[in-house]
């Protein structure tokens, strides 16, 4: 293997795998931002529509282009009839991210320009994606327990329209405000693992649905996005046995168990999108008068941050958060891609202005070669 | 960025991301090996369901080990009805590898152990996605002309089933020989960037049919699966034109066109599959009466190696091998996935077996942090 040159860390650990200039991270500082805007202020002040514009032109749009987003977004609302037939024959065990991930897939048949892998096109497909994806995870909520699909607004925001497509009933402006501010939390990190197995894809040349079906697939693991899904299943465990939270978690640690929403290959420190997540956890928990979820939050956070010196990461707060939503704890991570898929499309674009195969080596460790192949009777 | 400790070059190129005991290259040498055992042997003696059990268990199977997985293979060619409809209504203009990753995605719904990760759950889907892949490609195909579906015939080989559901009649011990071999050849190439993709998705503690799809929407790009595609619209271009085939290739080149199915990242000599490859699509064509297309094949080989010192690889020679087989151009990519997807599941349990989130760094270089969000009125 003498052409070899680098030997990296497992799970090429700290390994710069390319160059980009979507997302700025800073592990030491707790410091995230989208084109060099700090996260904290594209928080406070943005929308998830525009920091789309922002991940995809790379920076603020005027008021006019943000303005013609927004109608492609509200444009681009519809889903072929047979969609809606598919989601009726998907099977009521069904797993929401299977579905998510096989509907995203199926979407490319329908695209208008599926064989086109240019910019010009891979820009619609990523607004196409993104109002989409966000169609198909209401509508399938919505069939698969027996209530009709709520037809979209096309006069809501992204969020907004979510969540009327998700309840059948308009959201408060809180409740909009609370999922668009998640929305542009979760819209981009880098080389997280979804947006590396969609670079990965992309970079062969293939497209942009398989490249946005890789990552979905990719996210649904519970080291990545099924995070937030397995730290709600705690809140529930101590909230039906009635449980001290830290006692419980204590009881996790006891049989060596790792507790969901702690820690992040990247963070040292806080990681930024957590303090606002727990801000909007308690502001929710406290309108809607049901302070619990955040309460043992709070209480698991400082208990695993004093013993483990571990910190809560971006999953851990948007499980109450989301649960406080009302939004049912397998949607968390499809809901996780309604978000990232701004991301993902991105870094599929930014791939392919200057692309190179993503094709690392293995070290072999197997069997010396050569082995030699032996007839039936002789094994 | 203090923690990073290493620059990869492009596109990982070098970069040793695993160890594995699956594959063995030696790209100065022209080595390829599965579990040490070099693939000449494999493709001179091997079957493709020995082959699969190499690759999964490690060693070649007893006579009862190979009877037991053939047994396997064969109870497993069913489809739940469900698919065959979802086939039926997939639009005429669908690309095939769209078809094949929506619809491998969908297996997930009939999967009776879609909910465990585990070794034996993971051999399970391996043995039921090897043998139902080729099914849906054949079914699929034969869908897409109005023409009945085969039913599959338990008693055959992997290979002469796929060829019998493909056609609706029984293969040429010829033919059923030269498929065999070549999804010997092409089962599997280390950290090939689907496999690569594979093993992204799997590392989130993902699930197997997540990989899978992963995998078959990256190997449709041009730049991986999709070249034998490619090179086959080549042929079939001087065909039509009825031009000399080294006047066609000199025309690409002086449009600085690349000519698929040459060179390797990781060979730098021929491609020990390029060799078989070659053997058969002559054998085939003197066969079948048809020696054009391997004519055409030979005669643009020894003019780009003389000419840009590149080296025909796994692609070249099997678009027209396929092709003399009677399969349709735009099923070879598909037929490379009916392969690979026993590699994929080897490489995808191995990961598992050991697993770390594979989850690299990017080199920011965007506009300079801290930018800032500035309301519209100021843009």
């Amino acid at each position: 293997m003498s052409s070899l040159t680098t030997h990296a860390p497992k799970g090429l650990e700290g390994v710069v795998a390319t160059t980009s200039s979507i997302c700025y991270i800073d592990g030491e500082q707790g410091v995230l931002a989208y084109r060099g805007i700090d996260i904290h202020e594209l928080a406070d002040n943005s929308s998830f529509e525009e920091t789309c514009y922002l991940l995809w032109f790379g920076r603020l749009p005027s008021r006019s282009e943000l303005s013609e987003l927004r109608d492609r977004f509200a444009e681009e609302r519809k889903l072929d009839a047979s969609i809606f037939h598919r989601l009726h024959l998907v099977p009521k065990h069904a797993l929401p991210m299977d579905v998510l991930r096989t509907m995203v897939s199926t979407l490319s048949f329908f695209d208008p320009e599926e064989k086109s892998n240019d910019r010009e096109a891979n820009l619609h497909k990523a607004i196409r994606l993104t109002s989409q994806i966000a169609m198909i995870v209401a509508a399938y909520d919505r069939i698969r327990k027996g209530k009709p699909v709520v037809e979209p607004d096309r006069s809501l925001s992204h969020a907004a329209n979510f969540l009327l497509m998700l309840n059948g009933t308009h959201p408060s402006s809180t409740a909009e405000r609370a999922l668009d501010i998640a929305l542009i939390l979760h819209a981009d990190h880098e080389l997280n693992a979804s947006t590396f197995a969609a670079r990965v894809t992309a970079a062969t040349l293939s497209d942009m649905h398989s490249a946005v079906t890789s990552a979905i697939g990719c996210l649904k693991g519970p080291l990545h996005g099924g995070a937030n899904e397995a730290v709600f299943h705690i809140l529930e465990a101590i909230d039906h046995s009635g449980a001290d939270a830290v006692d419980y978690v204590k009881g996790m640690l006891a049989q060596k168990k790792k507790i969901p929403g702690f820690g992040h290959r990247v963070y040292h420190t806080e990681d930024p999108r957590a303090t606002h997540l727990r801000q909007m956890s308690r502001d929710l928990g406290q309108s809607s008068g049901q302070t619990k979820w955040f309460d043992f939050s709070h209480a698991i956070e400082q208990f695993v941050k004093s013993e483990k010196k571990l910190n809560a990461n971006v999953d851990f707060y948007s499980a109450s958060t989301y649960h406080t939503l009302g939004i049912d704890v397998d949607l968390f991570t499809p809901i996780f891609a309604v978000s990232r898929v701004s991301g993902w499309t991105a870094h599929v674009m930014e791939q392919l202005a200057d692309n190179r195969l993503i094709r690392p080596r293995a070290d072999y460790i197997g069997p010396a070669y050569p082995q030699h192949w032996t007839p039936l009777d002789e094994r």
